[in-house]
Formats: C-alpha cells, sequence, structure tokens
C-alpha cells in the first residue's frame, strides 16, 4: 500500500496547469500579474487587452511581463489557467451546491450550469490562449472525472465513463457558441435542457 | 399554402454539398474523378493519395484534375461531400433500420452508430479538406434535425431540439478521437454506451 501523499500535493493532482512549485515571492509576482490581466479583461474584453496596458496596470515595466510569460498568448493562457484552477478549487472544496455538502443531483445540476457559464466566459480567452487544443482538453477531463464521480453517487447503474462523456459533450464550447451566438437560444433553455438530460440519465428505471 | 416541390428538389433539400444542377457530362466527369479519389483513399489511406495517382486512376491529365477541384483540399472536399451525400441518401430513402420502416428506437440506434464510424472513416478526410469547419456543421445539422424527428417520432416529450443537440454533442468527431484513439475505449463500447444513453432520454416516465 503506498503511503498518502501530503496534502498540498494532493490538491494539486486534480487541478489543471499546475507547476511545480515557485518561490514565493516569483508565486506572488505572478498572481499580481495575472489579477491585472484579469482585471483588465473583465473591463475591456480580451481583444482590447495589450502587454503594455497589462504592464501598466500591474506596476512593472513591459519587459517583466515578456520575461514571465513568453508572450500575450502565454499571458492569456496563465489568466485562463487561473480562472479554471479557481473553479475547480471552488468545486472541490468551495461551498455547496457546486461544492460538497448538496445532494449529488442538486450538486450536477449546479455543476453543469457552472461549466456552462464558465465556458461561455473562456472562449474568447481560449481562443487567445497558447496551446487552446491541451487547456480545453485538461479542463474537459477534469469536468468528466467530476461528472463520473456524481453519477456514482447518485446510484445510476451502467458505463458511467461513457455518460459521464455524454453528459459533458453538450456543455462544449463550440456546441455553446453555435447555440448562443447562432441559433440565439437564450442561455437559462440550454440550463433547463442540460438538468432535463441528467435527470433522464439519472432516473431510476 | 405553398405548392409542394418537385420530387428532385425536394429530395435535394437536407443534403450537405450539393450544388447548383451541373451539365449531365460535367456532372459525370465529376463522379468519376470522385470515385477514382475515393478507391485510392479506401486503398492506400488519405495522407498517400497525390494528385497524380488520382490523375493516373481517372485516365486525365493532372490539369484536369486541379481545374475540376482547385486543390487537393478541393478534391478531398469533394470526396467528403460525396461519401456524406450518400450516407444521407441512406439516411432519407435507403433500407431500413438505418432508412424508413424500422421502428424508430431500432431506427434511432441504427442511426447513431452509423453516424459514429462514418466520423471515424472520415476524420483524416476531413483534416484534408478545404473549409473543414464548415462541412463538420453542415453535416452535424443533417444528424441533429434527423435526430430530432426521430425523437418526435418516439413520442419524446420536452426540449427535443436541445436533446437532439445533447445526443448528436458525443458523436462529435473530436470526442469520438479521444476515446478511440486516445482512451482505446473499442467501438463496440461507443455503441453500447450511446444506445443505453438514448434508451434513458427515450424512456417513459
Amino acid at each position: 500500500m503506498e503511503s498518502p501523499l501530503p496534502l498540498a500535493e494532493t490538491r494539486q493532482l486534480p487541478v489543471v496547469g499546475s507547476e511545480r512549485p515557485e518561490r514565493r515571492d516569483a508565486a506572488l509576482n505572478r498572481e499580481t500579474l495575472l489579477r491585472a490581466a484579469h482585471e483588465l479583461i473583465e473591463e475591456l474584453g480580451v481583444q482590447e487587452v495589450t502587454m503594455d496596458a497589462v504592464a501598466q496596470r500591474a506596476g512593472v515595466g513591459k519587459g517583466t511581463l515578456f520575461r514571465r510569460f513568453g508572450s500575450r498568448g502565454g499571458l492569456m493562457a496563465g489568466v485562463l489557467d487561473r480562472s479554471e484552477r479557481h473553479w475547480q478549487e471552488a468545486v472541490i472544496g468551495g461551498p455547496p451546491p457546486l461544492g460538497p455538502g448538496a445532494p449529488p443531483l442538486e450538486r450536477l445540476l449546479a455543476f453543469g450550469e457552472s461549466r456552462m457559464l464558465l465556458n461561455l466566459r473562456h472562449f474568447e480567452l481560449i481562443a487567445a490562449a497558447a496551446s487552446p487544443g491541451a487547456r480545453a482538453f485538461g479542463a474537459m477531463s477534469f469536468t468528466t472525472m467530476h461528472v463520473r464521480y456524481l453519477l456514482g453517487e447518485l446510484g445510476v447503474t451502467g458505463d458511467l465513463p461513457y455518460l459521464a462523456t455524454a453528459l459533458v459533450a453538450p456543455l462544449d464550447i463550440v456546441v455553446l457558441r453555435e447555440q448562443v451566438d447562432k441559433a440565439d437560444i437564450p442561455v437559462e433553455r440550454l440550463r433547463a435542457g442540460w438538468a432535463d438530460l441528467v435527470t433522464r440519465v439519472a432516473a431510476r428505471p
């Protein structure tokens, strides 16, 4: 039997984009830069945010920003990973119903809605980020694993890995953008539709 | 009330990639070239098929091939559209259970399996074809409309357009390739998993 991992390492395991531990001041510096970029994105939208503006907001030179992230795509990837990490932390240990403590069906419905909204918010960021494919894959892996876990908690029987993948597939960003931007479907209808789908899958025969 | 369309036009409506009518000899010439390309792809795989080899197999000069399709990507797009069109014709008017005549659940399960296999076969062709995004979208639109129709035939109630999109999402090529190539899941298990999903969605409460 393997000995358990120390808590700090255990908590890093399921989180996308976690890196090898940095020295504390370097990590703080990085967080300062990412928070500045995040704030500007919230204020202006991804496309309007320049490296100059982020450097100015963070109170550093532009050279520092490029040394830390390599490129605008690297910075956007950092912002995306940070947002994804915060969301995953909320799922793993935040307040219910997204976090632990609510009944599993309630948790699953909150999770789907939350992932849907996160994916819609992340769309432009993903397009601007370096290695978008790998990042989207990492995020969907976590999402699928969590849905599988909650299906188990719900007592659903069958091929749970398949069912989890199938329930996560309509939350894909490409599918959502098609529905929201091209077909003008309100997000509330998507939320209700996904909830209906999950309820059917989870129903006891 | 609108008068019905002539049969020939009606049948073209739902078919992806249909073009404005060509003169008969031009169409025959095009079909000869596409069939030659299709045969070579079946024999050698997409990546090994050159414009030279297709021209030689069809018994025409390479210039003719480029004039007709513009580029290798254009030719591959033509082969893809032809394959998609044949499949859609089989769904609309071919033998049951894919075509009309079988009970709706049987038809839906045959349809999902058939679309799954077609998507897996089309993967390399899509990567090689011009305008792959638009083509994939067209194919998925037909697929979603047909699933919606069969859910109606099954007496399923609820947001049928949403449920159809959700059932089609796990048949997406990216999802399938992840399952088959990276996670080594046998196609038979995917077929069974999708059938289970559909059966749950279609179950009467």
